[in-house]
C-alpha cells in the first residue's frame, strides 16, 4: 500500500488514544432498539456527549440515518455542521467517515428501495443493477455519506438461512458479475461499496445464523471466493467486511490467514477490513476464543480487522491496555490506522474544503430515476413458474385480490428495507415514499375485490369465508402470499430469521388450496425472501398460475400488475434452485453427480424447478449452436421469438468438465445474456468466455483448466438442455490473477 | 512393513495374471440380487467356471455366506474343498482369504443376530461388544471365514442418513471405545476386522448416502479420525475399507493422502486396504474422475486401496493394460500383492496343513453363549424416553400389544442383518434362527391381544379401529412402531434408504395418537435405525412411556419384555441426539456455542433429548465429585441408587475447554462407567483420563492440549448438569502418537 506523506505525517502526530479513536465507530441513535445482532446486549451507550466520545476524533459514524427516521435534510445539515466540529475542535482535526446500509437502496428515511438482491439476480441484469447502485450512491453523497454496508457476496448454500433475501444467487459467477456491477455503480458515485461478509458466511450448518461452517479449502477457494475475487479485482471495492462464522474451527474475525494473506496477499487488497457488527467482541462472547475483549481486540486487530463497529468496545481501552502492555505491537495499530487514514484521504475528507458546503436545503431521495430504476428492476426479476393460460388476465376481467401480502407496502420490502428494518420499531410512522400495493396496482387496471383471507404468520383461518367467497364471484383470484421480511424474531425472512420447515409461513397454503377448490381460476403471487417448497402448487391441481417475486421492492405492486395485465411479459429467471423441502438441504445446482439423483439413495433430491428456470408469454426456439476453443471458448447461437408477443429470454450457456481430477458439477453456468425479442425476431448471441470459466483448484490448490473434454450447451435451465451439447476440448493452463473473469457477450441486430 | 522371505520369493515368482488375480475378490452366486449399490449395474458374471475364473488365483472370496441362504456346513465343506483345489491346481496354490459381513453378528443363515451398532453405543458396555465380536468371530472360523467387513466406525453426523443404523454414535470417543472392543473381540478369534469407511462418509450432504462431504481438514481430524486412530493403535486393526465419498472434491478412493501418507505414514498401518464394493469403478462411474476402467484403477491403486471387491473389474484386464503400458508402475501392483499376501501368510492360509481339517459336520452358529450375549446386550441398550409410572406393567395386567413392529422378527434386525440384507429376497425362507417377536415375548408375562394397526409404510388405516378397541379393553397398549430395515429404497433404514423426514414413517403417529385418545395408558416401544423427531410424543398429551431400542436383535423382544415387566430397569443412554426435526439437520451435540441455541437465530437447534439421555426404574444421586490435573486428569464422584429397586447408572464424565485457539463443544464426552447398583448402594467412580481428552488440532494443525481453564462435570446427559462444575486448568501439552487415548475407570465395592 502506498500511503500519503500527509496520513504519514499525520500517524507521527497520533497518540495512542488518537489511534484507536480512528479505529471505531461511534452509533448515534440508539436507544435499545435491536437492529444488529445483540445490539441490545452488546450497546454501550452511556449518556456522555458526542464532543466527549469524540474528543479524541472518531474513526466513523454508524447509521446516522439508518437507526432511527430522521428527517433527510436536517440531518444532513447536523452532519455538515458536526463534521465542522470535529475539524474544528479535535486536536488533529479529523472528520468522521459515515457509513450507512444501503443493500436494497439507502436505509434512510423517504429513500427509494429496490428490489432486494435475489431480485438482481433473477433479473440476470447486471448492467440493469449498476445503474441503480449508481442512482443509490448519488443519494448517499448528497446526504454526507462515504461508504455502504453492501454488497451481499455470500453464494446461497441453504434456503433456511434467513439471509438468503439479501444474497444474489446459488451461483457464484452470477453472484459475482451482478455484485461487481453494484459496486462499480455505488463507487462510480464516490461512495465506497464494502463486500460481505469475507468469508463462506452463508453455509452456516443447517442454515442457522453465525453457525459453524463445514468447508474444505477447496470449496472456499471455488465456490465463495470467486464473487469477491470479481469484485476487487474487475469492481475496485475499496472495503470489505468479515463473516460472522467460523471456517472449520477458526472464526474468520481472528483469521489472519483470510482476513490478510489471501485477502491482502493474494487477492491485492489495498482498502479497509471493518468489522461486522459486534464481531470484535464475538470472539469472546459467542465463540470463546478470547476471555477478555482485550484478547478478542488483539486477535482481531492481529487478523487484520481494522475498524471495529459499530461502536469503540475492544479496540478503545481494552485494546490501549494491550499495547500499554506490550501484549499488541503498536504496530498493528498503526497499520490499521493508515488504512483508515489513507481512506479517508480518498475520499476527501482529508482535505481543507471537504466541509465549505452547506448540506442541500431539500433532499429528494426517491427522484422520477429512482423510481425508474426501480419500476424497470422490478419487472425484469419476476418469475413465471406455472402458467395455464391465466396469465395474462384477461382486460375487463373481475380479479379478487387476496392474501396477506396482498395489500402491505411491507410485503414489497427485504430485511434491510428502511422499512423493515428500523420503522418496524416506529409503528405509525409513514413509510415515507409512494409504494403502491399488488392491490392498489391491480385496482388501476382491473375491477378489484379485496379480502385478506389469513396473516403471513398464525393460524386465524378466520378470514378464508370471506376470501373464498370473494373468489367464487370473481372471474379470477390473485392471491398474493409469502413472506414479511424483518430481523431476529421479527418476520418469516431476513437475518435471524432461519427456518427448520421450507413451507409457506402459517396457513398460506391452505388458503391458496381453498381458493383452488373454488373453481375460479388462481393466480398464486408469492413475495418471498427465499425460496419456498411449492411442489404442491406446481403440479396438477395446484393454481392455475404461479408468479415468484422476491421483494420487489417501491415499484413491485405496479410492476407485477403490468406483468398480470400482460403489459409486460415476464422474463427473471430463478437464482436459486426451487426447494424440495427442508430435508433435502442443502442443495445446490452445482453439484457433481453424487448430490443429484443416483441409484445409491433412496431419497429425491431434485428441486422442484431448476436454477434458471422461468416462463415468459413469448416462446422461443435455439438454432445454429456452435462452440470453439482458442485462447478463449467462443459459444454462438440463434434465438428466435417463435411466438407472436415480444418477450425478452434470458439465455443461458451451460458447461460440464467430462473428467477432472476432482469432482465437479454436473452443469455450471458459463455465461448468460438477456435478450429482447419481438414477435418474430431473430438474433444471435456470441459468448467469449475466457478458460477460466473452467478452471478450478486442482489436487495441488493450484488453480487450473484441466485438458480434456468438455460439453458446452444453451440451456431452458440449469437442468434442462435446450440444444445438443457440443464437446470441446480444454487445453492445460495454469490460471492467474490477470485472467480475465467476465465473459463478454455480443448480441446482433434483430432481424 | 516387514515382508517374509516367503512372501518376496512369492512375488518373485509371480506373473502379472497372477499378481493382479491376488488383488481381487470373486462373488459367488450372484444372480441379479441387489445386496450392493448399484450391484446390477456393475455385476460381472459370464457364466465362466469357478475354476477358470480362479486359473492365475484369486485374492478374495466374497460373501460365500452371506449371498444367499446356504446351509453353513454343507457350504463349509464346499469351501474347503475349492480352498484345497485353488492350492492344488493353481500354479501357485494360494488359496483365497474369504471375507464377510459380520455387523450384527455373521451376515449367514442360522447365525445369531445381534443388537445393532446404535444398540451397543447406547449400553455403553465396551466389554460386552467385545464378547459379542468373539462369539461372532469363532462362528467365522468355524466356517473358514478370515476377514469380516465390521466395525462401521462413521461418526454419525445427520440421522437423515440410512447407515445410522450401521454406526455406533455420534460421539467420536464412544464410537472409538466401543468400535475397539468390537476389533479385539474380532481379531481374538483369528478373524481380521475391517474399520470402515476410512474417511469421512457420514457427512455425506443432506444425509444423501455417498454425497459430497463439505468438511476441512481439523473437522477431519478431530472428528472422523479417532475412531480409526483408536482402532488401529489400540485395537490393532488388521484390515480398512475405503469411504465412498468425495472430501472438499476429492473421492477418497483416489487419495494417497487419507490412505497412504495419513493411513500409513501417520497412524503406522501396515496391513489391506480393502475396497468397498465396487468403489473402484465409481471413480469413472459415479465420481467422474476417470475416463475409463482402467484409469480408475491407476488412480484407486496409486491412492492405496490394495483389494477390489466385491470383484475383479478395474483391477484385471483394465489395470494390466495400464502396466503393460507403462502407465502404472508394475512396483505399485506389486506393493499391494505383498500387502495381500502377508496378510494370508499371517491368517495361516500359506501354511501346508492350512486345509489339512474337514468342515465340521455340524455348525451351530446360535449357541446358549450367543443367544446369552444378544440378551445381555438387547437389555442394556434399550432406552427409557419417557414414563409417568405406566412402567413397569403391572403384574397381570391385560396388555394389548399394537403395531407394525410388534410381531415381526424382521423388526428386530439391523440393515446388515442376514433376514433383512439377504432373505428379503428369499420370501418364504425361514430366518433360522428362534427371534421370539415383541408380542410374543410379552405373552410369556402377561395377558396379551393383538393387533396390527398398520403397517411400517404406506397411508392403509384401515386397521385403526381393531387397534382402537384392543386398547379399549385393555389396561394398558403397548404400541410397538418404528423401521424396517433394509437397502437402497425396500425399506425406511438402512444402506441407501436415507430420510427426507425425520417423523416416523407412514401412519404410525396417527396410530399412536389414536390409541393415546382412548384413555387406555399407553406405552409406544420404538424399534428404529436412526432417531426421529418425537416431540409430540414426549410431552402433555403423549404416551404414558416412551422406549426406545434400536434394532436390538434375536434377544430384543425377550430383553423388551423383560424391561417392560420391570424384571430388568432400563439402562440405556441416547448415542445419538433425538433430534428436533429434519430441517434443524445437520445438528451434533459436540457444537461449539453458535451451534446451538443463540440470540441470532430464530430457530432452535435444541434436540429434543439429548446425547445421553435416559431413564431408570431406579434413581440416581451423586455427591462428593473431585477433579484435578496433573500428568492425567483424575476425577472421583460417588454415585448412590436413592431409589428401592436395583439400576444401572451410565456415569457420564462430560468437559468443556473454556476458551481456545479455534471453537470448541459446549460440552464433550470425557469418558463414561456402567455402575450397577442394589437399592441404596453407593459406588465411588473414579476416571483417570489422558490429558489428550481434550486434544485438538491447532491453528498450525498440530494436535495439543492447550494451557488454559476447562470445566468438567458429571452429566445426566450432554445437557444437564448433575453436579455442580470443577475448573481446573490445564497444561500446555503436545499430543503425540504414544499417547494413552482410553481413560481407565475404577469403580470401588458397592456399600
Amino acid at each position: 500500500m502506498t500511503v500519503s506523506t500527509r496520513v504519514q505525517d499525520l500517524l507521527a502526530r497520533m497518540t495512542l488514544d488518537e489511534k484507536v479513536a480512528q479505529l471505531v465507530g461511534f452509533w448515534l441513535d440508539q436507544d435499545g432498539e435491536v437492529v444488529a445482532p445483540l445490539a441490545d446486549e452488546m450497546a454501550t451507550a452511556d449518556g456522555r456527549s458526542l464532543a466527549d466520545i469524540t474528543r479524541h476524533g472518531i474513526g466513523h459514524f454508524t447509521r446516522v440515518y439508518g437507526t432511527r427516521p430522521v428527517d433527510p435534510a436536517a440531518r444532513a445539515a447536523w452532519l455538515v455542521d458536526e463534521q465542522r466540529r470535529l475539524v474544528r475542535e479535535t486536536r488533529l482535526g479529523i472528520p468522521a467517515l459515515v457509513h450507512e446500509e444501503c443493500l436494497t437502496g439507502l436505509a434512510a428515511w423517504k429513500a427509494a428501495t429496490f428490489p432486494t438482491p435475489l431480485a438482481w439476480g433473477a433479473s440476470f441484469d447486471a448492467a440493469l443493477v449498476e445503474e441503480m447502485a449508481t442512482s443509490i450512491g448519488e443519494s448517499m453523497r448528497r446526504l454526507g455519506v462515504h461508504q455502504g454496508l453492501a454488497p451481499v457476496l455470500d453464494v446461497v448454500r441453504d434456503p433456511r438461512w434467513g439471509r438468503v433475501d439479501e444474497c444474489i444467487s446459488e451461483d457464484p459467477y452470477l453472484v459475482g458479475t451482478v455484485g461487481t456491477a453494484y459496486v462499480r455503480g455505488l463507487q462510480a458515485a464516490g461512495v465506497h461499496a464494502t463486500l460481505k461478509h469475507f468469508l463462506g458466511y452463508s453455509a452456516s450448518q443447517a442454515g442457522r445464523n453465525h453457525a459453524p461452517v463445514h468447508a474444505g479449502p477447496r470449496e472456499i477457494a471455488d465456490v465463495f471466493l470467486p464473487p469477491f475475487e470479481m469484485a476487487l479485482r474487475d469492481g475496485g471495492a475499496k472495503s470489505v467486511m468479515n463473516s460472522y462464522t467460523e471456517i472449520d474451527g477458526v472464526p474468520v474475525a481472528s483469521s489472519p490467514e483470510l482476513l490478510t494473506d489471501l485477502l491482502r496477499g493474494e487477492l491485492g487488497f489495498e482498502g479497509v477490513v471493518v468489522a461486522d457488527y459486534f464481531a470484535v467482541a464475538f470472539l469472546e462472547k459467542t465463540h470463546a476464543l478470547a476471555a477478555d475483549r482485550g484478547e478478542a481486540a488483539a486477535l482481531a486487530l492481529a487478523a487484520g480487522i481494522d475498524v471495529e463497529l459499530p461502536s469503540g468496545d475492544a479496540y478503545l481501552e481494552p485494546l490501549i491496555e494491550k499495547v500499554r502492555a506490550g501484549e499488541v505491537p503498536e504496530s498493528l495499530v498503526d497499520r490499521a490506522v493508515l488504512r483508515v487514514l489513507a481512506q479517508k484521504e480518498e475520499l476527501g475528507l482529508l482535505d481543507a474544503e471537504a466541509f465549505d458546503a452547506d448540506a442541500p436545503a431539500t433532499i429528494d431521495l426517491d427522484t422520477p430515476r429512482h423510481r425508474d430504476i426501480a419500476r424497470r428492476l422490478a419487472e425484469e426479476s419476476v418469475v413465471l413458474l406455472a402458467n395455464d393460460g391465466a396469465l395474462p388476465l384477461a382486460p375487463g376481467a373481475r380479479v379478487a385480490v387476496i392474501g396477506p401480502n396482498a395489500d402491505r407496502a411491507e410485503a414489497l420490502q427485504g430485511c434491510y428495507s428502511f422499512a423493515n428494518h428500523v420503522l418496524a420499531h416506529h409503528p405509525g410512522t409513514p413509510i415515507g415514499v409512494e409504494m403502491p400495493t399488488v392491490r392498489e396496482a391491480l385496482a388501476g387496471a382491473f375491477e378489484v375485490e379485496y379480502a385478506l383471507g389469513c396473516e403471513v404468520e398464525g393460524t386465524d383461518r378466520s378470514g378464508f369465508a370471506e376470501a373464498e367467497a370473494a373468489a367464487s364471484a370473481a372471474d379470477v383470484a390473485v392471491v398474493v402470499v409469502g413472506d414479511q421480511a424483518g430481523l431476529f424474531g421479527r418476520g418469516t425472512v431476513g437475518e435471524g430469521n432461519d427456518a427448520e420447515s421450507l413451507d409457506l409461513p402459517g396457513v398460506q397454503r391452505e388458503l391458496v388450496e381453498r381458493l383452488v377448490a373454488t373453481g375460479t381460476p388462481v393466480v398464486m403471487v408469492l413475495l418471498t425472501g427465499r425460496p419456498y417448497a411449492l411442489d404442491w402448487a406446481l403440479g396438477a391441481g395446484g393454481p392455475a398460475a404461479v408468479v415468484q417475486a422476491f421483494f420487489p421492492g417501491e415499484e413491485g405492486g405496479s410492476a407485477l400488475a403490468r406483468i398480470l395485465s400482460g403489459a409486460v411479459s415476464p422474463s427473471g429467471r430463478l437464482p436459486v434452485s426451487l426447494p424440495r423441502s427442508a430435508g433435502a438441504q442443502p442443495y445446490g445446482y452445482l453439484h457433481p453427480p453424487l448430490a443429484g439423483p443416483s441409484g445409491v439413495t433412496s431419497t429425491d433430491s431434485t428441486p422442484v424447478r431448476p436454477f434458471g428456470f422461468g416462463l415468459s408469454y413469448a416462446s422461443f426456439e435455439y438454432s445454429e449452436f456452435a462452440c470453439s476453443v482458442a485462447e478463449s471458448i467462443t459459444a454462438r447461437v440463434t434465438v428466435t421469438n417463435t411466438s407472436d408477443v415480444a418477450g425478452v429470454e434470458v439465455v443461458q450457456l451451460y458447461g460440464h468438465d467430462v473428467a477432472a481430477s476432482i469432482t465437479r458439477p454436473v452443469a455450471q453456468l458459463l455465461g448468460f445474456a438477456r435478450v429482447p425479442l419481438d414477435a418474430g425476431e431473430s438474433r444471435v448471441v456470441t459468448f467469449d468466455a475466457p478458460l477460466s470459466r473452467f478452471a478450478f483448484h486442482d489436487r495441488s490448490m493450484e488453480r487450473v483448466v484441466e485438458a480434456g473434454a468438455a460439453e458446452v450447451w444453451i440451456g431452458s435451465d440449469a437442468a434442462t438442455d435446450a440444444i445438443p451439447r457440443v464437446t470441446i476440448e480444454l487445453p492445460q493452463r495454469a490460471i492467474t490473477a490477470a485472467d480475465r473473469r467476465l465473459v463478454e457477450v455480443t448480441l446482433s441486430e434483430a432481424r
